[in-house]
């Protein structure tokens, strides 16, 4: 009789590589975003590796002594669970309600498709950044909403003029930046604040 | 007399910034690879986030011991330098042969924007994945040549199609993948002579 429970090692690779190829789809969920230069909306895939790079260079200013490495994992995979539930813009409170529920509906699917302790192990990852109880998800999550104040700066308003966001709705939104970096918060509150002067919001 | 050569808190956080800035370029860098569902091209962005997580869920199949952080530096900053240089595709000889010079340049003036500590560590990091002299650069280099195929065998095709690219050169070009993983050859290997027989390019 055989049990065998675990995988073997063929069938382990075929898993990564199915998840490899399955998680290409993350190129094609757009965010609200728009690219720096404002030709297009960004992707999960593009939004994630700007945060990976600027958790890199700024890991100085987080909030404690953070593991690098775990920041980095947080920040590739934070988004994955998006191909199936699709980007829910932060402004958007209709949304956000049933967020959860769909966002662990695909996190079953999604990390179902790696090998078992594999799979256990990026969702324990992703987990981690949702309930921001480490300094690193918090950290991860100041960087999730730096990156995009910098795309709506530099594109003189962006997302915030298309949906019609007023300041007090991004200062709202953004001040938990601070429980990851007071520094990182200090410049958000400064650049949210030249924008309005230069009308790129309502106040 | 004021001699201070370092730069002040607010300058430092002003060049990292300029630097995330500078850098939403590789979002517009385009690939020769085809998206998997073949709809439009990759863009170095995406492909270099595509890398990190790969690195993450592959790291069990590095020849040797690697430090994965180092590896996940180098994936994601291995591509910048073609925000000035243009990506050269790995067929096109013409173009490889004045690719160092090209990327030489660029290396001087993008991570020139970074303080001065933190440019030389993102060189030092860009040019050890040059070099291919460590575990960690070899292994990254063979996750930067799997990524592609995976691409052009799950396109049917794609590049090599569009390009007519043989199996020979296919072979040659990646056959250094061997030396950061042994089993991502092998599986490598496997992938491209399925790839012949389902005539995806000629032999």
């Amino acid at each position: 009789m055989n049990c065998q429970l675990s995988t073997s090692p063929d069938e382990r690779l075929a898993r990564q590589i199915g998840f490899i190829i399955e998680i290409d789809k993350a190129k094609q969920v757009l965010r609200r975003t728009l690219l720096m230069d404002g030709s297009r909306l960004e992707n999960d895939a593009e939004h994630s590796w700007h945060l990976a790079v600027m958790a890199i260079l700024l890991a100085e200013y987080a909030d404690g002594d953070v593991d690098l490495l775990r920041v980095l994992k947080m920040v590739l995979i934070h988004d994955l669970v998006e191909i199936d539930a699709g980007d829910t813009f932060v402004y958007d409170t209709e949304a956000l309600a049933t967020r959860c529920e769909r966002e662990e509906r695909a996190a079953d699917r999604i990390f179902g498709l790696l090998p078992p302790d594999l799979g256990s192990d990026v969702r324990a990852i992703w987990e981690e950044f949702e309930e921001q109880a480490t300094p690193e998800a918090r950290f991860a999550a100041a960087l999730d909403r730096l990156q995009p104040l910098l795309h709506n700066y530099q594109t003189e308003g962006g997302a915030w003029r298309r949906h019609g966001i007023t300041s007090d709705r991004v200062r709202e939104r953004n001040q938990h930046i601070a429980a990851g970096s007071p520094t990182l918060w200090e410049f958000a509150r400064s650049l949210i604040d030249e924008a309005v002067r230069r009308g790129y919001m309502p106040e």
